[in-house]
């Protein structure tokens, strides 16, 4: 398969890519380091590059920003940071995709762990792994051409742990290999309308 | 109690309105014919309104308005409706609302049913369902002064099957006094964090 992969250089991005390169031809997307830089912000952006990478058998989504702070530090904007960079950035990808990936290939999204264990400062987090639950599970009906759509929804990465663990107290860090799998669980399995927890 | 009722003239809001009147003093506010007016995504005008009734015991919120719409013609734009609407309008009430809810009250946030039990069009709502659940997860563990947050997440209401019936096939209606009765659980009850589906 050809496959974007998008936020290719985060921790999670490293992992899916790690476990779908063995078999795949993979587009690396990035803000910054990768192949393609693509602002995911910015729709006409990823209109561009849909037009210039053509066809593909499946889009992988890793990125997306969220603001984290207390909640009584909270604001309209802070708020609205991570729904629009981390849930409408990742939208904007399928929205835009429905007509370049090929009949029968796949969106596959990436949310977290904090809206069913939640942690301190972890609400604009929580706030936008909810919102891309449902939009899997309220689109995955109405796509056309067997396209199917996930999102994977993972614990804190065993390599993020050194910069995020003291946030994550008691939270069992996941490895990036099952991380990996279950990108592969989606873009290659059947499923669709699922949130693929990786605990 | 003295409890607020945010879009208290909707099907859901009237239901919760029904089973706590019995029992406490409702402040209903809405957008045009409840007793006080106010616009849920005006920050400005949600602090004047705390302002003006000063400390509640709690604080219902059944407002928000998402597009309904295919998959294919949702845009940007039309997916954002919901998340400014439904979600920031109910969520700048909490953060507005955290010095004005007394020790130990309670907010109570309206979702929906979509993202579990998803319709066709509904993707707009599914999504913004999803945030409400994440942001209650997440907030409720940060709650100051023993204050306690829930989303009731109704199926579709007995009420509103004449306008809305024909977009849920094969949805079983809920009772309005089941929906008011979990406004009940959560306002009266001593639960926090949690999505209370009623089906």
């Amino acid at each position: 398969m050809k496959i974007i992969v998008v936020g290719a250089e985060g921790d999670i991005g490293k992992a899916a890519c790690a476990e779908l390169g063995e078999r795949h031809d993979l587009i690396r997307v990035g803000r910054s380091s990768d192949d393609i830089q693509v602002d995911m912000s910015d729709r006409a952006a990823i209109d561009k590059m849909y037009a210039r990478l053509g066809p593909v058998d499946a889009v992988v989504s890793t990125a997306g920003d969220v603001h984290f702070g207390p909640l009584q530090e909270h604001t309209d904007e802070t708020l609205m940071l991570g729904l629009k960079q981390k849930v409408m950035g990742q939208i904007n990808l399928v929205l835009a995709g429905l007509k370049t990936v090929v009949d029968g290939g796949s969106f596959t999204l990436t949310s977290g762990v904090l809206d069913r264990d939640p942690v301190r400062m972890g609400v604009g987090a929580a706030t936008a792994n909810g919102a891309l639950g449902g939009f899997v599970v309220g689109s995955a009906i109405e796509m056309p051409r067997q396209l199917r759509i996930n999102v994977v929804s993972p614990g804190l990465l065993d390599v993020s742990v050194p910069r995020y663990g003291k946030w994550f107290p008691g939270h069992n860090p996941v490895s990036s290999k099952r991380v990996g799998r279950a990108f592969a669980k989606s873009v290659e399995g059947a499923i669709t309308g699922q949130v693929i927890i990786v605990e």
